[in-house]
């Protein structure tokens, strides 16, 4: 068995356990309630299993019911019952669930009257209507725990009646599932929902519509520090930086081809005097334009077109979350066009970007992060453009990029672009799970349909191909990340406000105004706790805030023109001269470090 | 008489000395051409006047015969004609016209066939059919020039035939002729549509959409130069910059009341999901959305809520214009919430604000810009908010700014926003017209519709109002002010290169490398000409790109560690070391220098 298989096997078996927990509590529930419930549905799930039921004549199930739920599944399981599968035909079906309209409903989608229906019981209780599969018996479920309750909607749909669902998860064993509930408060306690909300970093309104965050001033000065970072950065590097529009003429999509593809996240067509503009949901063809719109010689490839561009995506309601998927976004793009032998210079180039950023971040290779060859599938024509030539070229290329830099990287079937292959740089998030945030992608597709030449040597039209990358990627989602990384500790150069004054007595408010005054002319994100409350309090505020200095101003301190600087980790630095601390403070923003003042 | 009525008298001669000399053309062109011509229409307008006529068999006039066509029409003022009205009937008019099928037309869609017609004739020559009114006689035309021609549909709709049009000018004087072409000349010469594309700051593109720009890297510098400095500024001076979407519930300009007023001009509604979105026409709501997040207290106040955001209006495609009209920009925007007695003082701090930014600009008080007091009209209930206290209270706070200044402005009744009175700063463009650049507005109406309240000294909930203004404007149209005010010509702040390296010889091109990384590495935007070209070839390419350094390297700069510097205004500072050219043009950048080095 390959490593692959194996790694199948293993989630096969995991979600066996999963959908047999799910019929476990299915039948604790029937057994505690007979007669109170209606058992809907309920499906495994990459995170566990839940199971959906209707509370009849107002019957309620709380959280605190579960300790008696899991109890009775535990009963279950020790019991170590078969589940067996057995085979009937749909008039027998009816009869044994004529009770539970959700089953019957289910039963009368069947068009086909002679199919013969699965049902599993559990031992000899008849438990549910299901294709399986299923663990043998119930022992086989080693560890679970039941974790949520909440509402929801018959088929998702809130014309229908609202049902009662609770949440669940299993593993095959006591360590996997202690692991996984530490991820899961470890998640939680990350959460830049909840951080972003106590930091007053971002605020969501329903007036303004879902998945349309609102940056705070503490928010968006984060933002800004990030997009003027990734745009310096970028310009030192030999990138042009352009600014086009954030909305086109649909034909433009349509020429790329990117219409077909994104056509359902896309937002709907405006109709303007003769013609149909839509949001764009992606830069590429505007820079290819801008490309066009001059004529080039192999002198001035690779040409590097970025951008912090502005991009709308209609995700579903139920998909948003947070700064992790809205329905517009900042995306640090770019566009490298270049003659084919030099693709893998430019994305070594790309990477070696990536990787300084994620330096800024805290992000270290390996440990953090990791790449992977995300490649296409030649057989899915309808997926990705027909051209096996190009596409194992492509491949190839980034395959030898990721084998020489000796990075950790692993491959994955089907997760390319329509037009070519891409290095995704997958993050491990707080909690453990891993996500894209940023990508190289070779596209061999584009520059034909655009018509991209360059001159050659020769004095000739020559086709180059394009690398599609983000540097930082979509901002709002790095922000999603660094808050959940730092937990609002962020480091001073991302620090909404840097430092924060605390004089001890309104005596020293004259001294501390001019220490204010002084920092602020240096450029530094600085406040003053002029409040006639406790120095101790104040203190408290400030780490709260999670601002990395406080400058505590005393009679000592206002004679000696210093201050006392303390830090948000507690450390109390004692007394500093106030031009050593903002010589020292300055170095630290400059250099970008991670670390306070050793 | 006041001064206003006269102002509008000589406005009423310009217009009949216009109308008139339309009338001699028309005379002229029936003169020369007899036959060949069917007359269509002529008014005067704000520039001069047109003609519209149809070309009969084949027959065309171009620029080449306006010395015939303004010799006959000389020939016609000189003879003193009278231009005397008559009154005639329906019937009869329609005999005179006979063959022309527009006066027919025209008289066709007369319901009222007992009407009596206005005609005009120049001496015994009969002209036009038309209401009015004219010079006495045809002397009275001091000075007049054809300037262009070019195609018009008839009613201005292609799908009708395309008629031929003549522009010209006429003024009661020879002087004030001769300073309106001119003007029109300084006009062509600073045009920013013409620059921008010599100097590749930004391009169209028929695919992307019209009124759509795409600025490539040098354009963007400019854009990304201004906005970081109105950020910075603003920061400095206490403003909370905040990010908020780009599009929102249609709901919540409804709610603002914008909606009415704006609704002709913004893009068609988006129905995603359960949700009617809109692209934002302007960014007051979000902001009081973000207000009212949080509770404040007065201590807060004026709470200055600032951003650089992107606005969206659909404006009609006969209407756009370069980047001075376009149908997505960026508005360097603020609201200030204060109490009503902190109003002036926010006010003045907002001038003092755009002075500063101004002088930045080149621009000075009184010779560039003067202010204009833009009044409601209490009569008007439906443009303006009904509530004449505070009309009164608001434009009186507004003049009272305006005097205590010392501030050159004046008054224009029916210019105010829907919400309150305004000061607009008025700029006087390149060829000498004014348009509104920056504007600061009292509104004492969105306040009450939000429900913005803010925590009196008392401990009570109180009512602000709000200050909407632009600082540095609407950044697109700014950035067209820019250009064709410096001509491309750019202070070193904003100028996209600043330095161009120019190695004499292939021999120092080690040592301009090292010279650009130095420059480069100091934040200086600078670029090397390593061609095999002769130096004056470099030097005068570097000129037309308008580039404020051209730092030329021989053996004997190579040598000893120098640049010689000539500037793009063909002064040569000679040989400087390459340590105090950097001192310098870093001192010009902070200070954001109009000037070169002297």
């Amino acid at each position: 068995m390959s490593q692959l298989d194996s790694q199948k096997h293993d989630s096969d078996q995991l979600y066996k356990i999963r959908h047999s927990a799910e019929h476990v509590l299915h039948q604790a529930l029937l057994n505690l309630y007979p007669e109170k419930i209606f058992p809907a549905m309920g499906p495994a799930t990459d995170e566990g299993f839940y199971m959906d039921f209707e509370p009849l004549d107002g019957f309620k199930v709380s959280e605190e019911d579960f300790p008696k739920i899991e109890a009775e599944m535990q009963k279950i399981i020790k019991e170590n019952l078969p589940i067996i599968q057995e085979e009937i035909n749909i008039a027998e079906a009816k009869k044994l669930f004529a009770k539970n309209p959700y089953k019957i409903e289910w039963l009368e989608t069947i068009k086909d009257r002679s199919e013969i229906i699965s049902i599993y019981k559990t031992g000899t209780e008849l438990v549910d209507l299901c294709a399986g599969p299923h663990v043998t018996s119930t022992g086989d479920i080693k560890a679970f725990k039941l974790l949520s309750i909440a509402g929801a909607y018959w088929h998702g749909d809130e014309k229908n009646k609202m049902l009662t669902r609770i949440y669940g998860t299993a593993f095959g064993s006591k360590e996997e599932l202690e692991k996984y509930l530490q991820e899961l408060e470890d998640a939680k306690l990350h959460d830049h929902r909840k951080i972003g909300k106590d930091l007053g970093l971002f605020v969501f309104s329903d007036l303004v519509g879902k998945g349309l965050p609102t940056f705070g001033p503490k928010g968006a000065t984060i933002k800004r520090e990030l997009e003027r970072f990734t745009v310096d950065e970028e310009l030192k590097r030999g990138y042009h930086h352009v600014i086009t529009p954030d909305l086109a003429k649909v034909d433009l999509y349509k020429k790329s081809g990117h219409y077909p593809y994104y056509k359902d996240t896309m937002y709907p067509v405006m109709k303007v005097d003769e013609e149909e503009l839509i949001l764009r949901p992606m830069t590429c063809p505007h820079h290819f334009m801008f490309y066009k719109s001059q004529s080039h010689s192999y002198k001035e490839l690779p040409y590097r077109i970025a951008e912090i561009a502005h991009q709308y995506r209609y995700e579903k309601s139920g998909e948003l979350s947070g700064l992790t998927r809205v329905r517009m976004f900042c995306l640090a793009d770019a566009h490298i066009i270049c003659a084919k032998d030099q693709a893998k210079q430019a994305i070594n180039e790309v990477l070696e970007l990536i990787d300084f950023a994620n330096e800024k971040f805290g992000l270290i290779r390996g440990t953090d992060y990791r790449y992977r060859l995300s490649l296409g599938d030649r057989k899915d024509t309808q997926k990705y453009f027909k051209d096996d030539a190009s596409w194992d070229h492509a491949e190839n290329v980034l395959r030898e990029v990721l084998i020489d830099l000796k990075a950790p990287f692993y491959e994955a079937e089907n997760e390319a672009a329509f037009y070519g292959p891409k290095i995704d740089i997958q993050v491990k998030k707080a909690g453990g799970k891993e996500e894209t945030a940023f990508t190289v992608q070779y596209d061999f597709v584009m520059p034909n349909r655009f018509d991209l030449i360059f001159t050659n040597k020769e004095g000739k039209d020559e086709s180059p191909v394009v690398i599609h990358r983000s540097s930082i990627g979509c901002i709002e989602r790095t922000m999603a990340l660094l808050i959940e990384k730092f937990m609002g500790n962020f480091p001073l150069w991302l620090a909404p406000i840097q430092a924060k004054i605390i004089p001890i007595t309104d005596a020293q408010h004259e001294y501390a105004n001019k220490i204010f005054e002084k920092l602020k002319g240096e450029g530094i994100r600085v406040e003053i706790d002029n409040r006639s409350e406790k120095m101790q309090s104040k203190i408290r505020d400030a780490q709260m805030e999670k601002i990395p200095y406080m400058l505590i101003i005393g009679p000592r301190e206002a004679a000696s023109d210093a201050v006392s600087v303390r830090q948000r980790d507690n450390q109390d630095l004692g007394a500093i001269s106030v031009n050593d601390f903002l010589a020292k403070i300055k170095e630290q923003i400059t250099t970008k470090s991670l670390n306070l003042i050793k």
